[in-house]
Formats: structure tokens, C-alpha cells, sequence
């Protein structure tokens, strides 16, 4: 069947395109969307609402001579589909065969990979800049919002734009929402602007000294190429606000239900959570027969353990930087927790600094976020947290090593946060220990705590052991019937039960330090040397990585020929190393297991582990290699 | 004599002054802090701004019931005067005594350790949420001003005070100027309500939904007085703007010029570099004679390296975060530089991401700042530099430790830096090498790089050998004057001509290997080995610590029993750790010289020598030892 869309190859194609085949693109393209999210998932929301602003963009300027910068790029599909990658939309055997982002290795017409949130308009200012300084032409477009306006690095830029001067287009779209709510005095200025037609004095754009246009009609593709039109080519910065409706396209209720628009196509199969949230990320039909991940496992099972304790512990809070569903962070504890929940938008600076006020004045907050977002955060948490000594939990989510894109990628979290003075670095061999951890940060502790939320290896051996996904069905439990009792913390340090290494078990030889998720494989590496050379390995949890534990190094000399450290993440700058050079003058030989320093853009875990030789046989070898040199 | 500060001992003091002895005592105070910077040194620009403001908030306010949080706190000398530290001002032999910033363990009524820029209304909003989930009183005041408002952080704050509702005072301090310029187009919205005496409808507070007042006589106790006492216990959040005047007291010329106001004591003895600078930080009389320090030479240098190549290279640009001064990029240079120098302000996240925009349009950016300043930007760095590839080039000063306070301490960037992939990191060992570094970053290197500036060892070791301060007077010599010219890159990768350690010294039994600035110390420790162990060790210059060199570790194998690694930070994450770890299988041993990951406030530099044995006696003998111990 010949659609529109079958004879768009590049933004050239759009150019003789009518105003209503230009509609009715916008629509094949909505559909394509819908189905393609189904299917596979994605930001669908977020990209819904700027199918017809994308398509405008490309009507009006001419890219790559142009350049549009997405921030977050988040909802960048429709610019994909428009560039020359519509195949990976429309081909199910192509799903993923382009990233989720912006790429200027897949196309010309993508500048930068953007993963993160507020710094398109700076990156805008730099590409403009460049060009007036070299003399040349061309546009530059910065396309923010969903969430992305009310972070510090969006403001910065935003500041600056004015001062630079020259030719700087900021498209401000407003879909009314974030990633779960916008959050922050300048989303009611938004509001005012958006009901005034543009009109209202309150206009924190203007007040930056930037020129503003309104655009009511952000999802009719007629009035944004006028708006467009009229600025293409403006020699001094502007911003475009344009009103754009989330999840446009997508039915509000069932098919069956009255509440579904009659045009619109529904989607009874797609999984929700919440109108906003099944907008922000849709997972694919496949995720629907998969339990939940570890994030969402865990995360939950941490609010169900700091809810009760509300009622009795008025400054207990959790502070959710934007995106809590992703952390399980659901909207029934949201609506249980009350004022102990805070969601601060996107704004993790805020959040960090915030929370050192927070504990200050005697208050418990628990930040929970991804590992990659708590680096905006990097400079609070060494301020304002670990210098200032304040009693912070850090929930630090998708840790370590993963087959995700580049910009999501934790692989590096252990050597951001162990490089930080007077942060107590916390990992979990267990959802138990996760749990007595959280319990010990949010009370005794009163110290800078970070803790990595156990992640997908975690899960699955305590699945396989039979331990159920929630905090409920683990408390109905039979005491002593969880296998992993006998990881908990073992250290001698009142003051710090996670101070000292854990022994899981006890052998000689070989001890083999498991960090975190790497427990469970310390684990299966040791019952493989048991297996394949009669050695009955020690297999230890070290709890913490913020330092060596020295003591239980040094004690196991008389017994040990060789220590093994395995982490998920990045060796250099990581906790092993540390180990190693600690141990260097003894004569106890070090083993370190971790990922290469390098980055990594959706490479399946499988191949990373091979790459990195992290697989028991691989591992296996490689011990009883050692222990051989060393005969 | 008798003064009414003699009986000020506590903020309760103030309380039942008349409004003529409050205007009498902030002339005493004025005139003090002018005596004490001129001695001592410090921010006095900022600090004479807010004598007034401060002495009114302690009148109205009731500390430490009520809170006061200053931003950054370099201004809260006056606060610190009348809250019992008096003494640290008054009596030269007690100077030193307390910090430069707030410090809770000085004093109950500091509530943070701050020298960040921007947090202050986070932390205040923590400060206020806290109380009142607990239900307390009191008034909780952030005081900002002095150029953190743009900083992103700062914004996020404002953004969220909106929100969260309940008490809340934010004092913004517009003294009219940053730290050398105000940026962005915020401070024209700034000037506007100047101008209007705060009745501009472009009003950015209250287009964030925040209650807003504006005190045009920010130097009068008086109206300051009356404003703190108007909003006392408000119930909501509030901003109060003061116009104040930096520098205030401190006569704008010589006494002999007919520009000196007569009532104003003048400095013709304080040094000043341009009027704002000198107001910024002040050094003291005894740094009248001290030569400059390795961040003005080595700045410099770099900025008279780069200005020839302006003329043909558009793109070429040296951003700064504001405090240029500070870096060597004095007035001249940014004068001659125009529109290649870029003053983003305190805006850090801004600065890098705008770089990378910079260099995907076929831009150099150069951006300069301290190390710990660059935290700020660490996800920048990661995301938009280090996984985009973009030819940036950072110029990271005051690196490694100091004797500094903890929020202005480099001790773990390498740390911090070296935890990012795709980051090459450099780290001359002399004057010379970092211009080349510079050179090859900012020319064919088109990749991101982080050069460390050179340090006091350097500095000390380049003026011991009879090299110039100026870049200038170092071409001036005779080709192969240089003592160090043999310190050039080694490496064989014509990709990266710092990819491989040089050779300084080819010896035997021992390689001692001195990153940037610890290789004046390795070639002192390795005269000082010949001399009391006639080992004539091998030195080398590492030039980077992105990753160790492996091929040239493993060709040391043969002569070297012991590898000896000396940095001038934190060991623990750091550079040398990576190399004990990488030579584990090996027979060489490794020795790692560095500090411990701690947080250190003003502890001068050689007693944390001392305490890390980085002395040429100690490291001689720790290496004697542990050839002894081998044998």
C-alpha cells in the first residue's frame, strides 16, 4: 500500500509536499509510532506530541546546513524517520538498528549522542557562536522541554543566549508536563503564558532579554511553519513556545470505553502505569509477559520499607529527581508517602543540595536516582554532602556494567563515587542487605551514604533461590528460610557494620571478593573451582567499596595464595584496583575482574562480559592460571 | 580605645544599639575589614558590600533559632565578627584563626561549610522543609548575590522555593557586579528593577511565583532594618532585593586623586588589578612581595601562547567561568583577546557544554577553571565532551593537594578525571610540556582533553633553574638553555604524542615515575637514592594518567626490580593504584606515593607531606626498604 511516507527518503522530500499531505504524513507517522512503541517500545509520549513541530522544522529549514539540536533527543523519532532511518521504524527486523537518540554516527543531520537533560540550548549557543566567529550561515535550532526547562544547565543557557547574540532559535515546547509532573514557579509562568495566548506579563523569557513568539497551535503543522517561516534566518536569539499535547494520538481510556476519541487509535494491549508515566517510557509488547527489573524490584522494596516508618519520623523524605516509576517509585506509595515524597523535577543539583538542608536541620532524605543522572549532581555531593558531612541516603540506581546506550551507562559509578572523601560507598550482595543498608543510612548512620540499588544478577540468583519480588511476601517468610542470611553485615565497627568484608564462605587458597552484584558469580566461580580443581575457594562480601578493608586482607595471608575482586564496573579509577595496590607489598597475589575504561553504546551484556572475560569458565581459568604461575 | 564593637560578643549585642550606634558600628566594621584584608588578604570587595545587610539581618533575625545561610560564604566576615570570632579579625596574631567560609565547627551559628557557588537556597529549602514536616519555627534566609545568581544550581532553587511554600527569605544581594563581570541576561532584568526601584514588570522572581521587595539603600541599616522586620516570620517564600555597593569604603583611587571620596580610607599600599578584581580577593601585604603563584605564570603563559594564532583561527576561544584573574588571564590579555575570550560567568555545566558545541561547528574552546570548580561540570564533561568526542580542551588548575580550605581542594582530580573514559588526561612536567600539551590539544589532537596546569613544584623547580616566568622571556633564551628540554614527548603514537611515559633519566633497579608535578620530587628522590644507596634509578615522565603504559612498564621489567609511582593526590582512585594493578602479574613491584582520600581544611602543605610521606627522605627510605625487603 503507498503511503506519503514511502516517498520521504530525506527533509528534501517534505518540500513540495501540500499543506494537507503534510497533515496526513503527520498522522502515518503518529501511527507508525504508536505501533512501532508497541511493539518494540520507547518515549512514545514524548515523541507523539512533536510529530507535526518535527515535521515543520524540516518543512521550513534546511538541515544539515541548519542545525537542530534535540534536547535529551529523547523525542527525536520523528527526525529519524524524516532523515533517512524510517526503515528502523517500519521493519520490525530493524527495531534497534538505530539508537534511541541522536547520533552523528548514524546520520549528517544529528549533531550530538544526547542522553541527559538541559544542555541543548548551551550546546546551540556553541554551534551558533562557532559560526559567527568563522563567518558563516545557517540557523541553529535548540528544541527543550518536557521537563528539561527547570534544570540549572537549560537556565545557564538560557542566560547566556541573550548575551551572545546572533542567530539562535529556542523552541520552548510545552507539553504541559514532565516526565511525571512539572515541578517549580516557572511552569505556572508557563501556564499563564500558555493561557494568555503568549500574551501574560509574567514571561520568564523576555526577562532573560529573549525576544518570544507563541505558537498556541503546536500540533497543526500550518502554524508552526508560519511561525517558523517567520523567523528562519532572525539575526538575534528567540524562543518559540509552542503548545504540544503528550501522547497525542494515543486513546485516554479503552476502546471499549466511552472516554476514547473516536479517531483516535487505542491501546488496550500497552502496558500503563499512569497516563503521564505510559507516555514518558512505553515499554515493548515482549516486556509485557517479563517481571519487573531489578530497579523497579528494588526500588519498590525500599519504599515499602521507609513507609511505614513515616508516621514516626516526620523528616523522613524521598526525593525523586524526576523519573520515580522507572525507580519504583509507584504512584501508590507517591500517594501513600504524602509530603515524605518530593519529586523536584529535573533537577538533581537541587535535589543533593536540597537534601543537605534537609539533614541539617535533622531531617532523613533519601535521594533515589540513575547512576549517570547523580552526575550533575557531582559537585553537591562533594560539597554540600560529603564535606558538610551531611546524613544523605543516595539510592543509586543502574550501576555498573549494561547493554544500554552510552549516555545511560553506569559502568564508571564506582570510580565517580569512591573518588569523593568522606562518602560511606555502599553495595549489596543481597535484596537483604540492600534493605539493612537503607535502615542503617536512613537511622543510625547520620552519614553520607550512598548505597547501589542490587541490580539484574542480584535478582535472578534470588528469584532462582525462590525469594519472592516484594518486601511483603519476603517478611511472610519463614525466619531463616532466606538463603542469603548469612551475608549480613559482619563488621566489628559499631559504628559501621558494612566497614568489614563478610565471609559468604569460608575456604582457603582462593578468596574471592564478590562486589555487589558481582556476589552472586563470586558465588558460581567458586563452586566452578571446586568443580574443576578441588579447591575449596573463600567467597567474601565486601559490603563497601569506599575503602580496603585491610584487616581482613592482612588476616588472610596465612591461608590465601590469591585475592580475586570482582566488580561491574570500570577497573581503573575503580574498588579493585584499590585492593590491589593495597595488597602490593604482601605476598598474597590480586586477581582484578572489572570492565575496560571505555564507552559503550548498546553492546549486549553478553558480549561485554565475554569482552571482559567475566563469565565463570573465563573467570574460572583465569584463577587456577594464576595460582599455577605462582607454583 | 573604646569601641562599640569592643561589646559585641554575640548577635544578642545588637539588639538594644540605636540606629546611629548600628551605622557607627558598620564604619568600624568596614574599616576593620579594609585593615584586616590589607594585612591578611580576602574578599573584601564582597565582604564591605554586605557590613550593613549583615547587621540587620542580626538585629531582626534571631540566630541561631532563625537560619542564615550564606552563598558561597566568602561574605560572611561580618557575621563572623558578630557572632563571637572577632578576635580572628582584631588580633593579627589570631588571624588564620577561623576560615574564610562558614564552618559549623566554629561556630553554632554557621549551619554549612560552603565555597560553591549556587546551593545556597536549596540548602535553605531543606533547611525550612525540615521544620516544617517536624513542625518547628523559625526563620530560615538564603543570602545570595555576587554573580551565583545565573549559576544553574541557584536557579533551580529559586524554581523550586515557589513550590515548596512555607518561610522562606531569599536576600539577593545585587552589588552590580560578578566576580569580574556580571553575564547573562538576567542581570539586565537585574538593572531594570534597579532602575524602577524594583518596579520593572520584567521581573524574573516573580515570573518564578515568588513573593518580591526591593531595597534600594542596600549600605543603610535603616531601610534594611525596617524591610527584615516586614517579612519577619512571612509564610511564604520571598525574595529581597538590596542594592549594595561592592567594595563600599574603599577609595576607587589613589589618595592623592581627586576621585577619592574624603570620607573614604584609601589603599595605595593594596595591590589591584583593575578595580572588581581587587575587590574580588585581596591578597595581603605580605603577598606585595612575593612573586606570582604557578596559576597566574603558567595561565598566562598559556593565554600568550594562544592570542598570536587569534588572527588566523576564528574558532580558537578561551571560555572561563568567571574568576579569570585568578588563572593569569589578566585584563590585557582579555582586552586583546576580544571576542576570543568568553566570560560565561559562574555557569560551569554551561561553559563545558557550550564548548562542545563550539567544536562540533569546527571551533577550539579552551576552558579554564580550577579543579574543583570543574565538579560542577562533571556530567558535562562525561556526556557532552568525553562521549561526543568533542575537541575541547580543559585547562584545570589548582590541582592535587594544598593546603587550601576543603571546598577549594584538588586532591582528587585525578580521581575525578580519570574515572571518565574517553578523557585524555595530561599532566606536564614542566612549563614547557604544558604548552605543548596546549599546543597539540587546541591543534591536531581534535579530541577531549584535560591538561593539568602546572603547579608551585614545578614553578619552583623551573625558577631554580634560572627559566623566566613569561612565555616571552622563555623564547627569548638560547635554543637549549632549557633545562628541561629532554622532559619533551617520547611517545611513538603519532596519534598522541603523550600516549607513552618519556624517559627523564635512564637508570636501573628502580623507575621512578613523577606525575606532573611530582617530577621535580622523583628526580630529588632519585639524587637523593644515588647518593645513599649509589642506585642510579631510572626517572620518567609520565605525561598522562588516562591509562598506564603498559608496553613501557613491561620493557622496565627486565632492569627495574621496584616501580615507584609519586602523585600529588589521592591514591585511592587515582593514577598510581591503576599501575600496582596493572603490574600485578609481574615480578616488579610497585610502590605508590600519594595522599589519603580524606578531606583536609586548611592544613598547610607540608605538614600533609609530612602526614603521606612525600618528603625526599621518607620516599628514599620507603624505597630502600622495600628493594630490601625483596631481596
Amino acid at each position: 500500500m503507498g503511503t506519503l511516507l514511502d516517498g520521504i527518503d530525506s527533509p528534501q522530500d517534505l518540500k513540495n509536499l501540500t499543506g494537507d499531505e503534510l497533515d496526513r504524513l503527520a498522522q502515518e507517522i503518529r501511527t507508525l509510532l504508536i505501533d512501532y512503541c508497541r511493539r518494540y517500545g520507547g518515549h512514545l509520549g514524548s515523541n507523539l506530541a512533536v510529530v507535526e513541530a518535527t515535521i515543520a522544522l524540516h518543512r521550513v529549514f534546511d538541515l544539515p546546513h541548519d542545525h537542530l539540536v534535540f534536547d535529551v533527543s529523547h523525542q527525536a523519532y520523528t527526525h529519524k524517520i524524516l532523515t533517512g532511518r524510517k526503515q528502523a521504524f517500519t521493519n520490525p527486523e530493524r527495531f534497534g538498528g538505530v539508537s534511541g537518540f541522536t547520533s552523528p554516527e548514524e546520520s549528517e543531520y544529528d549533531d550530538f549522542v544526547l542522553g541527559h537533560t538541559g544542555t541543548s540550548i548551551s550546546l546551540a549557543c556553541g554551534l551558533a557562536k562557532t559560526r559567527d566567529l568563522a563567518g558563516g550561515t545557517g540557523n541553529v535550532i535548540a528544541f527543550i522541554g518536557d521537563g528539561a526547562l527547570s534544570s540549572g544547565p537549560a537556565f545557564e543557557g538560557l542566560n547566556w543566549a541573550a548575551e551572545q547574540g546572533g542567530n539562535l532559535i529556542i523552541v520552548v515546547n510545552d507539553n504541559e508536563m514532565s516526565i511525571a509532573e512539572n515541578h517549580g514557579g516557572l511552569y505556572r509562568s508557563l501556564a499563564a503564558l500558555r493561557a494568555t495566548g503568549g500574551q501574560s506579563e509574567r514571561n520568564p523569557f523576555r526577562d532573560l532579554n529573549l525576544d518570544y513568539r507563541y505558537v498556541e497551535e503546536g500540533n497543526s503543522i500550518g502554524p508552526l511553519v508560519q511561525a517558523f517561516s517567520e523567523i528562519k534566518d532572525i539575526d538575534h536569539p528567540v524562543v518559540v513556545h509552542i503548545h504540544t499535547r503528550k501522547g497525542l494520538g494515543l486513546g485516554q481510556g479503552r476502546s471499549e470505553e466511552p472516554g476514547a476519541g473516536a479517531d483516535e487509535p487505542t491501546l488496550p494491549a500497552l502496558p500503563a502505569e499512569g497516563q503521564v508515566e505510559a507516555n514518558h517510557w512505553q515499554n515493548g509488547i515482549k516486556a509485557n509477559s517479563k517481571a519487573a527489573n531489578s530497579r523497579k524490584v528494588y526500588g519498590r522494596m525500599a519504599m515499602q520499607a521507609l513507609q511505614p516508618r513515616f508516621q514516626n519520623e516526620p523528616g523522613l523524605v524521598v526525593i525523586s529527581p524526576a523519573t520515580p516509576l522507572s525507580n519504583g517509585i509507584d504512584p501508590e506509595f507517591r500517594s501513600e508517602a504524602g509530603r515524605h515524597y518530593l519529586d523536584v523535577g529535573i533537577a538533581e543539583s537541587h535535589a543533593v543540595a536540597f537534601a543537605a538542608g534537609l539533614a541539617k536541620a535533622g531531617g532523613t532524605p533519601v535521594v533515589a536516582t540513575s547512576s549517570t543522572f547523580f552526575q550533575r549532581a557531582y559537585d553537591q555531593i562533594e560539597q554540600e554532602m560529603a564535606i558538610n558531612g551531611s546524613a544523605i541516603t543516595l539510592l543509586n540506581f543502574s550501576t555498573g556494567i549494561s547493554g544500554t546506550d552510552a549516555t545511560h551507562s553506569g559502568a564508571s559509578d564506582i570510580a565517580m563515587m569512591n573518588s569523593i572523601p568522606g562518602l560511606t560507598c555502599l553495595a549489596p550482595g543481597s535484596g537483604d542487605d540492600f534493605l539493612r543498608m537503607l535502615a542503617w543510612a536512613t537511622g543510625p548512620a547520620r552519614r553520607p551514604v550512598v548505597i547501589r540499588v542490587p541490580g539484574e544478577r542480584i535478582l535472578a540468583s534470588e528469584r532462582a533461590a525462590g525469594l519472592p519480588d516484594t518486601l511483603e511476601g519476603r517478611l511472610s517468610m519463614e525466619p531463616g528460610m532466606a538463603p542469603d542470611s548469612n551475608h549480613s553485615g559482619t563488621g566489628t565497627d559499631s559504628q559501621d557494620p558494612w566497614n568489614s568484608y563478610g565471609i559468604v564462605r569460608k575456604g582457603n587458597t582462593v578468596a574471592i571478593l564478590g562486589l555487589g552484584d558481582m556476589l552472586p558469580q563470586a558465588c558460581r566461580v567458586a563452586d566452578s573451582l571446586r568443580e574443576r580443581a578441588g579447591i575449596n575457594a573463600t567467597v567474601m562480601d565486601p559490603h563497601q567499596y569506599s575503602h580496603p578493608d585491610l584487616t581482613t586482607l592482612q588476616a588472610l595471608d596465612r591461608n590465601h595464595r590469591l585475592v580475586v575482586t570482582m566488580e561491574d564496573g570500570q577497573l581503573l579509577g575503580g574498588w579493585g584496583q584499590g585492593i590491589a595496590a593495597s595488597c602490593e607489598s604482601n605476598t598474597i597475589q590480586v586477581l582484578t575482574f572489572g570492565a575496560d575504561k571505555e564507552i559503550n553504546d548498546r553492546v549486549p551484556l553478553t558480549i561485554l562480559n565475554q569482552r571482559y572475560g567475566l563469565n565463570t569458565e573465563v573467570m574460572t581459568d583465569s584463577i587456577i592460571s594464576a595460582l599455577q604461575g605462582r607454583d
